[in-house]
């Protein structure tokens, strides 16, 4: 399914609380995030204050949530939105799969994104820096790339690219760094800046290096809520809410750690709801005129 | 126990969250309530959206949530709160009881009352009509008075009023009507308006009649917010507050329906953790100074 009434980035328990209001109120859902849901949440050792399930096990808690959207049929479509556009009445999101979704209001439960933004990265993001590898890698072919990355888990956008690449200079920013042989230098240095020396090149400076690149991939499991949408407006690296769990964005709704303090799992959930009735109440109001 | 860190009036999903947060973070808490939580989710046929409890029954939700506070030793207080003072520093609350208890910090999770106020009875409060009948039945010996009451519960109270008064008008708003006996009148009528003909007397109508009496008892399951306390600022019976569950009053925090739409469980929930978190932060920022 490419396309639903509501569509809901992250499947922290905001996100997870969104989609179970919005079907439980007849709206179809495209849920992006993964099938395990929140990584935060399953590591959790013991969750106190999410009411009803006393001294819980993340796991536990985690299994009860899937359990319930399950009990919904509502599936996670395991696709990372990586950007967004406002088609004026609908919403347009492109996925790391490089498959497009439609929607008619779009609900961001992304969860905070820990990661402060390299210097040059926002000016040159669509400009030789890239969130999507299955997107961009084409534009690079036969081309040096550099490849930036927070989990495992993209180490396959790693080795697509080092196939299209003439060589991937990769920063894998996490602790076991992978044997990745042929044409990747896997690299244990810091990335600090990137910036564009010349029309077609673009040199990522490390803490111990120069890259000389035709872009810079920029693989995180999150991404800012305000590259995703750049009219956004943010504060501090939250997005700015009012009660209703509404944007400045018309159609775009919030909720969870990303809308600000506390970064509690009972209140993302308490949020994705009204954010939910929200986004029902906004395509119903669109729908009378 | 008479005095707390904190004190919760209302057993809903939202007081019983705040009283959970709380005592995760180590305050004391008075949390006033009924033992049952909460009578309007205790009848809830099917409860599709609290996220974790697919399809529950209002009275297992309940159940999980009784359960929960067994779990962090906290107990209800069975008392109602009928009037709230702010002594500047703590507030301290009168129970139906006759009881007082002080707290440092105040949250207000009463959920909604769906009554509307009697002509007169905002104005007459504290003058003629009380919502207490063991605290103002001494006023009144020998004299006659009249009770409106929404729960057979408070029929123990209209007994006692009726061994201290010289009559008692009583008007049961619920559908079976009780057999009381005695000098107790219980009347099939209306209650629509309070005035005051004279000092010392009040003229309550009905539709069918007038019933001239000393004071007016008006008991009801919840009381208005801003009956409990004057200075709260209200709009359309709703308590005003900001995204951290602020009200208008320093160290006054509300969470839940009486917030405003959307009248949700999972919502009263998450707003519950947030009151409870502000409420924290409010007595170590005053105990700092």
């Amino acid at each position: 399914m490419n396309k639903a009434d509501i569509a809901i980035i992250g499947t922290g328990p905001g996100g997870v609380s969104a989609a179970i209001t919005a079907a439980q109120r007849g709206k179809s859902v495209l849920l992006f995030g993964s099938a395990e849901l929140s990584p935060k949440m399953a590591k959790a050792e013991k969750i106190m204050n999410y009411p009803g399930f006393p001294s819980v096990k993340g796991a536990d808690l985690a299994a009860a949530l899937k359990a319930h959207l399950k009990d919904m049929n509502i599936s996670v479509t395991e696709d990372k939105v990586t950007q967004v556009y406002d088609m004026g009445g609908k919403f347009t999101l492109q996925g790391a799969s490089s498959a497009m979704y439609d929607a008619e209001a779009l609900i961001i439960a992304t969860g905070v994104v820990p990661t402060k933004l390299y210097a040059g990265e926002k000016e040159l993001l669509g400009a030789g820096v890239s969130y999507c590898a299955t997107c961009d890698a084409p534009l690079h072919r036969g081309k040096p790339v550099a490849v930036i990355a927070d989990s495992p888990e993209e180490e396959g956008e790693v080795k697509y690219l080092s196939e299209v690449a003439e060589h991937v200079y990769f920063f894998p920013l996490y602790k076991d760094k992978p044997d990745m042989g042929g044409n990747i230098s896997v690299l244990a240095e810091i990335p600090k800046e990137i910036s564009a020396p010349t029309f077609s090149s673009r040199l990522l400076k490390t803490d111990k290096g120069e890259y000389d690149v035709s872009c810079v991939f920029i693989l995180r499991r999150a991404i800012a809520a305000d590259q995703l949408l750049p009219q956004l407006a943010t504060e501090n690296g939250h997005i700015v809410v009012d009660r209703q769990m509404c944007t400045n964005v018309k159609g775009v709704f919030a909720c969870g750690d990303i809308t600000g303090r506390p970064y509690q799992y009972v209140k993302a959930a308490g949020e994705g709801n009204v954010a939910a009735l929200s986004a029902v109440e906004y395509i119903s109001q669109k729908n009378d005129k």
